[in-house]
């Protein structure tokens, strides 16, 4: 068999779905509909207007030599004696001007693989939280058994498309070589695209050398075909520090995107309101990315969008808020004026699985998804504003993600779907149970659920009177019950398992 | 005092807020976004010819003989020795063009008055639950004392702008006077817009006088200031029944508005395509909606979307699905094509005020906000598909409807708000919790939540570690406690008063 053709038999072994979990099929998704227009077009440029401003007059640090030496050979006016650097705007717009509009990130099973930019919407799991927790055990922090069950499950849920990261930090092993074991796990638990850290080069360059490997493909191949992203957060306000400099360079030096994230929560790294935090993070994702361009011309991005506000009463950050749903969806209005893929998330600060938790995630994802986000961060399993990954909240978030998926479906209005005879048949005051137009579409008219429980109280209290997270209790303990590890070439695994062997003896990274 | 100023003072008294409640302001609302179009104009224009190929090739039965009369005079094709009525897609189009496009409900407080049509948006309470809940005494049947307190807390929560109907059915009230009851409560423990019953013509002219009597006005000028609506729905499928055709009639002689929301449940009162049981709902309004015009040409009146579906392996009914939402925005286009005002609702199909109560809830408002809903009825305390109003789920869709609410408020892009100097005095690195540009936004920058808890996990822990639904449960308490009867002027209340007292004496309507 060809390696080609292996690789497609992998492909079609591994969308099966988790054998129990009733729920969509691997799809990759359009947005179709119209974004939400939270701004006007005079609105937009004035935001435009006020970031280019920001860039010009105040700057934005970058901690790293050799981002500062780049930045002033290419023209950018490094104020001498500091870090601080200045962009005159026709730098900044030319520069991001060779950033794709779309591209597509290949995972290790080819038939995962996403495309962002455009209408495409893709869904990821929770990623970096320090804390895990789920019904039976509580809250405990992160470890390495959870980080692989939390992998086991996004690979068994098939609307989670991507991992945004480490889905919980798996704390107890060596910070030096702890993204080895990760990565790897990462590289065979699931076979969907998946995240390394910018802390630093050398991690970025172990997750290159392990995703090339992974797929059995040259590193030259691999910038070619981009397979892993990677988040830059700025250190807000108008600030990029040492790691994530360090490991931006690295990604577009071997043609990988990442995504440049302002955390601009409004009242605390930025100002207090949503207008000024937005052209804020918008300086700072266009200093950003500018800069992306000018380490590799023609290296794919995304500009990433995280602004909320903070409680102004205690300080603490507030997520899924009306703020926030406003701000995820001119964030889309900005990332479409310069052409960027656009990044948001599925955020919430709920410390329960409860209704605050769904309402919160609603509001951020509705932000996200009808902003025409193209890759939804902590889709599935993001607790307390990032503070915890739950088992449980991974299971609802992703019936909330199937329902909005289904919710892009286009409708079918043909002569068939529309019905007419079936209404002829039936008549006034009939019933349409057993017509034959009903029976036809018995199977698949309408969404199956994965947490909903649709039965009538009284049956719902003979059967535990179980809420929605008990119900999400039992289904992620099913995934894990039925999960089965997608396939690999043992050549392939063996050679990752080699690389991460000769990488721990060498002491792993030198940075910490 | 003349009676106006009289109105005026009891409008500023009884639009304080209750208490102890930190809630948003009585307001009024518009939604400035485009509409969410999940049919294209070709779609569009497909359901429409549908359904009036339903009027003319299959048609209506209207159960009531007095209506048969008026269709006949007027046009329609009654089918000799039956109940079916064919209509002439041309005669539909004609009647319904006297149908005004914006009209406004006036309240006994003309503070609380509200405009339905073009871009506003009103939520209403919950309406017509034959059972009550709260956390403390379960699950109950609906009963008078309920039915009181879900009024008070109705009256206390800002955005619920008018009540849609009963919130819960007080059952142990004779059936005869019920109404009576029932609404003199609703006149007087609220000063909000309320709404009668369609159920034959007796209990709508008892409502017109109690409302004439509330207002101090008299009916001719009650007829000029329409004051209470109704709901009608159709008998899907294709069919209006007696009680609630002179319920019509009643209303739309009084120069009353109407609601006419077929109830089509795709795959048991309607076809199992989304398509097909818009088709018909479309035709059933459509029919119902000529119908008003021809009875009192130019009478106001709303089209109600009501479409959902049922689960197919069980029959059981579903909503704040997929097909919910984009049933709800398609009905919005179609309302929209005509002219007409808007109706759709807050529902979901959840046995407790969990997850799914509030992702199903979620999905319902965004489908019913951005399909341009003008009245989002069952907007607070919807549980169980209608069948249990609960105190709990009151609040926390209360806080749903804020979001929504401050989602539809525009974004401040002055100068002042982009914060450009604030950025300047800050720096890189920097924070802003206590730069003058925050320091003079502080108290009103953000929203505040009503439910939301968003403490870090410890403190919530120490604090009791209560879930949304425990916390709504104290919420609605207080608001109980802290509630204060609107005033009401002694002499309008006497002869309400006395009006119920004649009418029982009277024996209450003769139509049971």
């Amino acid at each position: 068999m060809s390696r080609e053709a292996a690789r497609e038999a992998r492909g079609r072994r591994n969308t099966r779905q988790a054998k129990g979990l009733k729920q969509l099929p691997w799809r990759t998704y359009r947005n179709n509909y119209d974004p939400i227009r939270v701004l006007s077009e005079d609105q937009l440029e004035a935001i435009h207007q006020a970031s280019l401003r920001i860039l010009k007059e105040i700057g934005i640090e970058f901690l790293e030599e050799n981002a500062l030496r780049i930045l002033k050979e290419q023209g950018a006016d490094v104020r001498p004696g500091s870090n601080l650097v200045r962009f005159d705007p026709d730098l900044i717009l030319e520069k991001i001007r060779t950033v794709p509009k779309t591209f597509t990130l290949h995972a290790r099973n080819p038939a995962h693989n996403l495309t962002f930019g455009a209408n495409h919407v893709n869904f990821g799991s929770v990623a970096s939280a320090p804390n895990v927790s789920d019904l039976d055990r509580g809250r405990r922090p992160g470890n390495f058994e959870d980080y692989c069950n939390l992998l086991r499950l996004a690979q068994s849920l098939n609307v989670v498309q991507f991992l945004g990261g480490y889905p919980v930090e798996p704390a107890d092993l060596p910070p030096n070589t702890r993204h080895l074991d990760a990565l790897y796990m990462a590289a065979t638990l699931t076979d969907k695209v998946w995240h390394p850290y910018s802390l630093g080069n050398e991690r970025i360059e172990d997750a290159i050398e392990l995703m090339a490997l992974a797929r059995g493909i040259s590193k030259e191949q691999l910038a070619k075909e981009p397979s892993v992203f990677s988040i830059i957060n700025s250190n807000s306000p108008l600030r990029l520090d040492t790691p994530m400099l360090q490991g931006l360079q690295a990604m577009a030096k071997a043609g990988q995107p990442i995504v440049l994230t302002p955390f601009t929560l409004s009242g605390a790294m930025a100002p207090a309101t949503i207008a000024g935090a937005l052209a804020q993070a918008n300086a700072e994702a266009l200093a950003g990315l500018a800069f992306t361009q000018m380490v590799n011309p023609g290296v794919p991005c995304v500009y990433g969008g995280f602004t909320s506000n903070v409680d102004m009463k205690t300080g603490a950050p507030a997520f899924g808020t009306p703020e926030y749903t406003r701000a995820a969806m001119a964030g889309g209005q900005l990332a479409r004026r310069y052409g960027f893929p656009y990044r948001s998330s599925n955020a919430c600060a709920a410390n329960a699985v409860d209704a605050q938790a769904a309402y919160e995630s609603e509001m951020s994802l509705w932000g996200a998804v009808m902003g025409h986000a193209n890759l939804i961060l902590h889709g599935a399993g993001w607790m307390e504003g990032g503070l915890v990954a739950s088992f449980e909240k991974m299971v609802i978030d992703a019936e909330m993600i199937q329902g909005m998926a289904e919710f892009l479906q286009p409708l079918d209005t043909s002569e068939a779907a529309l019905g007419l005879d079936a209404m002829k048949e039936v008549g006034p005051g009939g019933h349409f149970f057993g017509c034959a137009h009903t029976l036809e579409r018995y199977e698949t008219a309408f969404y199956s659920p994965l947490v909903s429980d649709w039965r009538n109280f009284e049956n719902w209290r003979l059967a535990g009177a179980q809420d929605a997270a008990q119900r999400a209790n039992a289904l992620w303990k099913q995934a894990l019950g039925d999960y089965e590890q997608p396939a690999i070439d043992p050549a392939i695994d063996e050679a990752m398992r080699a690389f991460v062997a000769r990488r721990k003896e060498e002491g792993g990274v030198k940075q910490i």
